[in-house]
């Protein structure tokens, strides 16, 4: 019935997560929050881990893309998982290590790391750092070669496909900010670059084709490409590369509408076919790593808002206004991003009205979601918007001097606040 | 040459900010950096504090925007030109009364504001709280009862003008969140509505009609609608409502091409206008009020970067990666915003190369500008974005875990830090 299996509805009629009523929520934390099902979480965590071990040897691990959502408890719970972590700053390494999370299982992402970050992914022993580009490569070197020390690496390959929800491209992907590009040897020389450099070792390919992907295909065709560098590399230079990195972007549903695959099946589907291609080419099947963010939390979590005003437009439209907005949830902003949304004190009764939910900040295009469905809903009621586990408390801001939402993690029953909420004198701390 | 006055070379060829060495403020301060002119700002408030003495008798005041920038010492800043504030949350006007901004001077806007919100304004005396809806209405004066308080009020009308940039129409603008639609008689209504209550004392009607607007005519259109319906309503009721607030809006210079009229100029036009106006209706002339945000802070503020990665991909793009991003300039993300972007250290040669402009976030779409035109640029020169005084800042988000930048202040040929750089472990502070 709903976009996650973690929601319900309970015998008042109120929206559930993680069987927890979300109304009672709202009682003890307030509006808006985000609230998360760590079962979710923790469930989607494991399916990958088992997917490597059912279909791939245990041959490799899913690294969660902390970009998604990165704070101290999920990072808890990624460690506690088996998984492994793609960071793309010093902030979100900061926060891996503030819990122990073992630098070894940390690949350390991004097109612009600065000097400062790459010598604290050195110093820290981070598993692997991926090279994004020749300046980068001349810096790592650098700063390896004056502390005397070693660092393994990926090298971020453009593997010319493009890919986003049911669409993909072949061509084209050269025209990114990341990596280097296939077509034009650019990638090759970087791989005999670094296998050339005594302080820095190759370990392992890295590509990425987009985000919320539904479709299989890309990333078989991906896997083509990507496997037959390989065993270029290998013709070429002698030198086999042992891991490959298939980056993330596997779709979530956010509306009815949205179809995925589930982890199980995608997952089956990528590692047999790098088994098959491995044997066709006749190397070693390489320790494979996925970098899931999205499809690990987006849908563990939902946000909560409280009903201000609800403005009638006759034959335009109904604006109801939440006491959030793009501060909190800025995809539709930027992205025109699909939700589905639930009148939480009144989850049961049918969705019957066309509305548009509208944030509370001064600006026209602070909207969260134009023209959805919806029971009907009134001032004082709690709607949910589902789905935001991802890229919303990470995308959120303090735009209109709004402090930011907390997030509450529902296990078991009980509830716990991961992220306080941020208050009012909070805003001005840093100012002088 | 620049977009804005504040700006120059020195003789050693780097860009200055009211005549400081952008070079020398980086190496004091680092990057990436928010640096703005105190001159600019004051020169601004004077601008429309000015227009007002000599067009209008001093009959009115403009209201500082906070959304474009609100921190402790702009606030100082605007009270020091004797400019009132436009707040649009708690957290804008704690900011504001931090400094002892006299609340009489305030404005609190929103369309959605909070229970909590106007119960702090009431008790507080701000000066207007401007009402958007019926449902605020009926809370504010349930809480004023309660209080045994009086308020002052403003009524948001939508004068069906909607106005960007040099186009505008005067219809569909009903379709708008914010305000009382006219045609409908929900304005008129809401006037009747509030002249019949005892606790709420109806000051003044507001209206807003666009952002970064370069045309005179939309205002000119606006005020024929807002004082024909002041004008009605002294018919129907015999009520003379004394202010009338015309918003704000008025377009700043990104680009060149951007041709902006001066402040005395617009207002100019304005103020007679409206004079003219009452003249005409046999009505008292009108307090005025307008609400300049990225007018008076826009153009006073530039960001500095330092450049990482410069990506060459032949016949298709050359990528600048700098060390901010989305994450302290979401405006082109959201908006495709234009920009000026200059090489600090090589500032006098001549612009001949077209680059894009990408941050470090971890998103394809974290672009600050594309096919932009700018000096020869390499790995460690320094760029400045012109006129990211307003709407930056104040969008900023923790995206990909980036510490917020700071904002330096520039006055006399002095530096100052009026908001500190975020700092790593800040990024942690509310998480459990």
């Amino acid at each position: 019935m709903f976009v996650s299996d973690c929601l319900g509805i309970n015998s008042e009629g109120h929206l559930t997560i993680g069987n927890y009523d979300t109304i009672s929520l709202v009682e003890k934390y307030g509006t808006p929050m985000y609230v998360m099902d760590e079962h979710t979480i923790r469930k989607n965590c494991k399916a990958y881990k088992e997917a490597f071990e059912k279909y791939y040897n245990n041959n490799g691990m899913a690294l969660y893309a902390s970009k998604a959502l990165s704070c101290l408890e999920i990072c808890r719970i990624i460690n506690s998982e088996s998984l492994g972590l793609d960071v793309v700053s010093e902030g979100e390494l900061y926060t891996a290590l503030c819990v122990g999370f073992p630098a070894k299982n940390i690949h350390f992402h991004g097109n612009n790391k600065t000097y400062r970050e790459l010598k604290i992914a050195v110093e820290n022993n981070i598993g692997r750092i991926v090279i994004d580009n020749i300046c980068e490569l001349d810096l790592l070197n650098d700063i390896c070669s004056k502390m005397n020390k070693t660092c393994d690496v990926a090298i971020r390959v453009k593997p010319g496909v493009n890919a986003h929800t049911h669409e993909y491209i072949r061509t084209g992907q050269i025209d990114s900010k990341f990596g280097f590009a296939l077509e034009t040897g650019e990638a090759f020389n970087a791989v005999e670059k670094v296998i050339s450099l005594d302080n820095i070792h190759l370990k392992e390919l890295h590509c990425h084709i987009g985000s919320q992907i539904f479709d299989i295909k890309p990333y078989i065709v991906t896997i083509d490409i990507m496997m037959e560098f390989i065993r270029a590399i290998k013709c070429k230079t002698g030198f086999l590369v042992k891991e490959l990195n298939l980056g993330g972007g596997f779709g979530i549903k956010y509306i009815n509408d949205d179809i995925p695959i589930s982890i199980d099946e995608f997952m089956k589907k990528i590692l047999l076919y790098v088994d098959k291609k491995s044997k066709q080419y006749n190397i070693e099947a390489p320790y494979l790593y996925v970098e899931p963010g999205r499809s690990i939390v987006g849908e563990a979590g939902i946000t909560l808002y409280r009903v201000g005003c609800v403005k009638n437009i006759p034959n335009i439209r109904r604006y109801v206004s939440v006491d959030g907005g793009m501060c909190d949830n800025p995809r539709y902003s930027l992205y025109k991003s699909k939700y589905s949304v639930v009148v939480a004190n009144n989850a049961c009764s049918k969705a019957e009205q066309i509305v548009t939910i509208a944030g509370k900040c001064c600006e026209s295009g602070d909207l969260i979601q134009e023209d959805v469905l919806i029971q009907e809903v009134k001032q004082g009621d709690i709607i949910a918007v589902l789905s935001t586990g991802a890229y919303n408390y990470s995308m959120s801001s303090n735009y209109n001097k709004i402090p930011r939402a907390p997030i509450i993690m529902i296990n078991d029953m009980k509830s716990k606040v991961i992220v306080k909420r941020e208050e009012i004198k909070d805003l001005i701390k840093n100012e002088i």
